[in-house]
Order: structure tokens, then sequence, then C-alpha cells
């Protein structure tokens, strides 16, 4: 027998290479476009990321809440499937303060990042003939864990003109019998809006007249820096059956501690009853868990961190919209159509005819990664087709030679009048 | 619209219900059982986790390099996807030692603990039509995910008198032109057996004549106490293309850092050119990763860890061996078939018909968790009914302890001549 002759049975599964764009994927794109011989730093406008910068460094009370953990050897055990009781506990009441009623401890399951809640939510709503509702624009993710699972997926818009709010209208005209849940992020991702007390209550309303439950995405909890103070999605769970999806990778800026949480606030023990929570438990019995130290070190990380550290995020992410906001408007071919308010990031529309020798999104961000070394989401990825998402937290003046360099970009492939 | 009359339109994904017998359910069920008016300590030999117990605790400098990673600041990023490149290349080289070929890092994929790995390399080989086979007993965990996938699974016996090698004639029978792979776990769990290096050439040589591959779980590699030394299947690379599976968890005694790796020993590029590392690594890109500090902290661990680390480890395991093959043949309606002589844990044959009112070994170990606090693994958990799992695995004082109120049960319940 040679090697070259042998004939083997197996191949790998077709249906894992789904078409499906990533963010990473798209990421790998731009950087291999980066020309080696820039000597100026790349600048960093396409993923959400700013740990690496020191005015984004995380708080110490949380490095040596985890160093402690894990130099007690008290904790090098397999943790508990659903989570350690005390980090369920802390998550519970942490997001209880404000709350008419409590969150019980029982609903909250601790997740590897956001990643991994995205991951456990699709699947459970992944039944046969069932759909949800997502936004548009939005956060990938979902749409390629819904994909993964065969869960058909029905966009509503998020209006630029207001806000990005959600357009209701279309909630109700694309929901049917077969719709479980909408989905929503805020403070928004891509947008940087935050959505307002009153409109989530429409949100809550609109879900009831359904039939269907909310799923929130707050992985940017707390993350206003505009007139829209943050309201949860919690507080309307009297209202309708409320998911959080949390982490502490944006609050705590430590995305690659892979630490999230899925939260049921469920006062009137609907979800209980529909079967949902029992899913969640047993998807998250066969599936990886987060280290156990990490789990342990969660209560003293929610509790002892100061208000201080969130201010000073909150101050520089301020400084970052003023500056992403300003440097746009100087670039003939963008358009941002509302001021970022919150989160890390914003969509801005791109005006193709403006320029010359430009064709879409994807070719405007990958010529732009070749010549200025600056790296910016194509819309499309989010689902905007010629718009942009631009991560604006990073370190100001980074972002402000980020903007100089669009700028000069532009005015090369301004279409000459 | 009152609360309770409300109609809701979504529940469960019932198909995530499976009827799936984990251990950690199993565990459950034990526990309840346990009489907390026992002011005995409980003596745990159904879950494979040492890390609680003085003389297997995990290695400073595994801990220090955790620590010392996390509190640099330089590691809170997201990871990239598959892995950071130092982790990769540093299990490439830890695994390539003593191998006549080099693993490439490229092949090294970084898992949440061998529990995603194994998500992962089921989920990579789940496609219409196909199947795969799995060793009995076994560890349930591929059963479950290939379930999970539905993907046919195909047991091939472990034989008990001929220190559970595996039955390579079943093999043979059992294998069609849709099987794709064979799994085995070396060091064996739950047996307790090493192969040797024969039987595993034969393996090797069984798969290449069916024209499937070996996937390895060698969670254990290294920790063999007896006659037979262990040897990796990727020795055997060159005969047929092998992918290992492997862990902190057990060799470092820490499960509960959930840190794991899949490594495709490739030598002739068979893997690459069948598809099967695209389609891992498509998996990995869409799922949950570890966090980055471990993944930086792990080139430390693996070269500072000094060899008398697990020289003692395997100083107590042997010791730990011997206790509980001498206290099983003092327990007359157990019979040990094959002294264990590598990882942590052994089958043992339980005999009914010396007992009376105890119907199985699941019945067995709930009169024993509620009668003398001893948690014993049901060996139909594994694939075995009516034999038992015993973890020796605990400090050794404890171990007989443990051994000796399952003697005192048995001399309870023995059937009256």
């Amino acid at each position: 027998m040679e090697p070259g002759k042998k004939k083997w049975r197996f191949r790998g599964n077709r249906e894992l290479n789904s078409a499906a764009i990533t963010v990473h994927g798209v990421m790998e794109m731009l950087m291999e476009k980066i020309n080696k011989d820039d000597n100026r730093p790349i600048i960093p406008l396409a993923r959400t990321d700013p740990s690496t910068f020191a005015c984004f460094r995380t708080t110490p009370v949380a490095v040596d809440a985890v160093a402690e953990a894990v130099q007690s050897f008290e904790f090098n055990g397999y943790p508990n499937t659903v989570g350690v009781v005390s980090a369920r506990r802390a998550i519970a009441e942490y997001l209880s303060h404000n709350l008419l009623y409590e969150i019980s401890p029982e609903n909250v399951y601790l997740t590897i990042g956001c990643t991994q809640a995205i991951e456990i939510i699709v699947s459970v709503l992944a039944y046969p003939g069932a759909n949800i509702l997502l936004p548009r624009p939005g956060y990938p993710h979902y749409e390629t864990r819904a994909d993964f699972s065969n869960l058909e997926v029905r966009h509503f818009d998020l209006l630029p003109e207001k806000a990005w709010e959600v357009d209701l209208d279309s909630v109700e005209a694309l929901a049917d019998r077969n719709t479980t849940a909408i989905f929503i992020i805020n403070p928004g991702n891509p947008c940087g809006n935050v959505f307002t007390f009153q409109h989530l209550k429409k949100i809550a309303e609109t879900a009831r007249k359904l039939g269907i439950f909310v799923i929130s995405d707050e992985v940017y909890a707390g993350q206003a820096f505009g007139s829209n103070p943050f309201v949860s999605m919690a507080e309307f769970a009297t209202i309708v059956p409320v998911i959080i999806l949390g982490s502490l990778s944006k609050q705590w800026v430590v995305p690659g501690w892979r630490f999230g949480w899925i939260v049921a606030c469920d006062p009137n023990a609907i979800l209980q009853q529909s079967g949902i929570l029992e899913c969640i438990k047993n998807y998250i019995d066969i599936s990886a868990n987060p280290p156990t130290f990490l789990q342990e070190a969660l209560p003293q990380i929610l509790e002892k961190t100061r208000s201080e550290f969130f201010s000073n995020i909150l101050h520089v992410l301020r400084e970052d919209a003023q500056i992403c906001y300003d440097g746009i408007k100087e670039i003939g071919c963008l358009t941002c159509p509302h001021k970022p308010e919150g989160s890390m990031t914003v969509m801005v529309k791109l005006n193709l005819s403006l320029l010359e020798g430009i064709s879409d999104d994807m070719d405007f961000c990958l010529k732009l990664a070749k010549e200025e070394s600056v790296t910016v989401l194509p819309g499309f990825v989010v689902g905007l087709k010629n718009w942009l998402r631009i991560t604006f937290a990073i370190d100001p003046s980074s972002l402000d030679d980020g903007l100089k360099r669009m700028k000069a970009f532009h005015e090369r492939h301004a279409k000459k009048l």
C-alpha cells in the first residue's frame, strides 16, 4: 500500500462550511491588505477591542480578583455546570438593582463570553418551523448561529432618521404565529444609540401583543454618554418575559476573559413554564463552561469595582464619540445620521457617487486598509450594504489620526468635478 | 389583558431534552441520596476530580503562570480564534517530542477543555449517513454529543480478559463504507488500562485497512504507572491519520481551568486534503474560545513544570491503584478483572446474585450513597450495565476509608447462605 494510492472514507462536514460572513473573516481580509512598508501604526476601527489602549485599561480590582482566585489553589476543580452559586447570586443582585422584582440566582446562567450566550439562546429557539426577529443593522454572530442551527431569521429595521429606534410597524408586519422572540441590542451595536425608557416600553408592549418574548443584548450596559440614560429591558419584564445577555467584555474592557451570562427576567414564571429555561440548562449541561476560578472571582469583581473606573471609561468614550462625529463631518463621502451616545461603534453612510474607482463598502475598506493602514468594517457585514461601522473606542489621539487618514483617502479618491 | 390569560407563542426546543445520561446528571441523583445526618465525610469515587486533595495539588509553576499573565494587563483582548501562536507552537513541540515527524503548530487548535474538543470533532464528523466507532465502556460525553449531532454511533468492545484491549475483530465487523473514524481513550477511562505499543500499532493498521482515521483521547497522557509505558497514538500517524485530544485537566490536575486541545497528526496531509481540518477551523471560528491569558500562560506551564511534579502524582496514583485493587478483593460482590495501571478510574464487575434487595448497578450506587456516603458511578453510564466505575484518584486514606465502607455495605446486603 503506497500512501498516495490509499483510499480514505472520511471528509469534512460540508454543512459547516457555510457562506456566513464573520467579523473575524473580514478582519483577516483587511489585515492582508495592510502595506508592510507603511511605517505608521495600524489604526484599528474595525474590531471592538479597546483593551490594548492604556486609557481603556481594566481595573486592578478585577485582575487581582482573578489572580487571587487562581493562586488560592481552591478553585481548580470542575465548575458545576450552570455556574457556581456565589457568582450567580452576585449577578442576580447586580442586575436586580433598580428593579421592582428580584431576579432569582437560579435564573442566571454563566457562559463563555456573550459568544456562547448567543449560541445557547439561538440553539434553544431553533426548533422546526420557528423564526426569530433580528435587528438590521445588527451583530452578525446572531445570524451566523441561526444559520448554523437552521433557524429562520426575519429582519426588522432600525431607523437612522429616528435615532436608530426599532421600526415597530415592520416588527408587527414580520411576525407570524411561528415567531418566538425579538432580539434587541442596547446600547446599540453597531449604531451607537441608546433606547429611551418609552421606546423600550413600546418594544415590550409590541412583543406582548405578538405573544413573543424579548432578548436584550446588554453587553454595553451602562455605556451611555449622551442624553438618554441606559435603561435595562429587565425593567419591563412584568409586561413581557425578558432574557438579558451580558458579559464582562465591554464594561470591564476584558473581552479576552470570555465571561458572560444569560439572565432570565421572569417574574411571572412564563419562561419557566414554557420549558425554555430547562432547555438552556440542558444545553449548558452538555457544553463547555467558564473556568471555575473566573466564576469564583466574579462576586469580587462586581462588588469591588469602583464607580470611578466606569466614569473614566465613559469620559473617554464621550470624547471619542465627539472626535469621531466631528471627524466624519470633514469627510465628504461619509454621513453620520446620529451622533453616537452609547456603546463603542457608530454607523456611517457611504456616498459612492462622490468617489472614483470605489465599487462598494468592501472595496472602500480594502483600499483604505491598503493605502492608509486604517481598518474599518464594511457595513454589509452588519446588514447595511454601502455603510461603514466605525469603532471609536480607541485612544483619542489614534482615533483622530485614523479619521485624518480617512479624510486624505477620501480626497485622493474624490470624483473630480 | 390579564397575565394569567395571555397566550404565548414560544416553547423550549424539545430536541434538546434528550434522554442522554450524563455523569453530571447521575452525580446529582447520588448526591441527593446522601444522608445529611451522617457525620462522616463523603467519599467521592464517582467524579474524577482530585484537585481538592492536597496530594494532587497542582504545581505553583502553573498557577503563577496564569496569575502573571492576567496581572500583566497585556492579555485582556480577544484571542484570535484558533489560538495564540505561542501556545499552539508550545503544544506542537511538546507533543512532537519522540516522534519521527514534526507536528505543525497550524495543526493545533485550542479548546475549552476536552469537553469542547469532543464537541468539535464529533460535530465535524456528523454529516448525513456517516457513522463513528466508539469504545464500550467509554466516556459518555462522546455519545451525548453524537446524539446531539444526530451522528450514528457503533460500539466496539474493550475486552476485560485481555487487559481491556480493543476487540479488533468486532471493529472490522462493525465498520462499513460510511464509517469515518475510530475513537480510543488511552490511558483508558474508565478501565484504567494502558495500551501497548504493539496494540496501538494494530489499531492503526486496522483503521488504515478500513480507510478510517483514529481519534485518540489522551487526556491522561503520561499517567501510566504499571508495566506498560504510555505511548501516544501520534507515533503511528505515518500509518493512519491521527487526531489527538488532550488537556491540562488531568495531567496538571486543574479540570476547572477548562483548557484543552485538538492536534492533527497528519504527516501525509491526508486530514488536510479531506477537508476535516478546514471544518475544525470553521467550527472554532463560530464558537467560544479559551481566555487569552490562559492561552498566553500555556508555554510557561508546559516548559517550566518540573518532572518531579508528574512523578509525585504518579506515585500517589500507583499507591491508590494498589489500595483500590486490594480493597476490591475484600468485597465479595465485586471483581476487578484487571489491576489499574493508568488514568484515574477502574471498572469492576458487580455480582448481583450475591446480594439481597439490590436490583442493578444504579440501585447499588444509590443505596451505597445513602447508607455509606460513598459515591460510585454505575457502569451503565459508561456502557456496561451492572458494573461500577470507581475513581481511585483521591487521598489514599480517604480511598481506604471508602473501600472499607463499601465492604461494610456489601456485608450488610450479602445474601444469607
